[in-house]
């Protein structure tokens, strides 16, 4: 785990805010280095596809040539939704670093069943709450400002 | 239920089986007419997102302009992993039609789990098994040539 990724992560997440969308954002590490990057925009795309995580693995697939995305590692600001992780797992990414545990308690727990390995691919890897506090913030500040409008 | 969607998506599987993919297919209903259709094209486009579901999402998002897939009914001839059940649900699709149900009982279990309604997307229903022999013998050919190369 590298916070450099999460800063990263955390600057495409301003880029969602920035274009009033929820902030959230992603990097793929594959080798020590950023392979892709994504932030959600699911409002000015009109698609429930484009959530940060979705938005990395494609750019990810294009850049390696391959659905497999062996040996990548994800950074998110949030932690993915049922359809992210389910996307994580089918593409092989062996580590998700979390910043924030998504206060839905069953979210959490269907990720936890979609990443345990099975007979087609292997256990994802979730580590979450590693940046409670700059994840909170800036979700409050979006939803605060969603709330005054 | 109108088996004649059903007979849609499996000429969308026919044509997954003839591009060497995975024969699934699924078609997007709305009051009675399609707005749109997909089919399994992973290994040729090098995406886990390419399932003929999410495929089909994407076009009708584009259709009607909106994320929002209210009024939506989906037809598709194997019950949805994963990712797709969850897109299905934030897509806000109300009914599942599937052909057969996935062998992967903790595939079931999950989707099941996405599937209950919660507060922010409501409770998808899905009905399965509706074309078991049609599906079972349609993938049964396409695993026996995959065995035999």
């Amino acid at each position: 785990m590298d916070n450099k990724y999460f800063e990263y992560a955390f600057k495409c997440a301003e880029k969602a805010f920035s274009l009033n969308e929820v902030p959230i954002g992603a990097v793929i590490v594959k080798d020590n280095v950023i392979i892709s990057t994504g932030y959600n925009k699911k409002e000015s795309s009109n698609s429930v596809l484009d959530h940060a995580e979705i938005i990395a693995i494609k750019k990810a697939e294009r850049k390696l040539n391959n659905w497999r995305l062996d040996g990548c590692e994800l950074y998110v600001t949030l932690d993915p939704c049922s359809m992210c992780a389910s996307a994580i797992k089918q593409s092989r990414i062996k580590t998700v670093y979390s910043a924030l545990s998504n206060s839905d308690d069953n979210n959490l727990s269907i990720i936890e069943s979609i990443f345990k390995g099975d007979n087609i691919n292997p256990e994802v890897k979730l580590y979450t709450n590693l940046a409670v506090d700059k994840s909170k913030k800036l979700l409050s500040s979006f939803f605060k400002i969603q709330r005054m409008k």
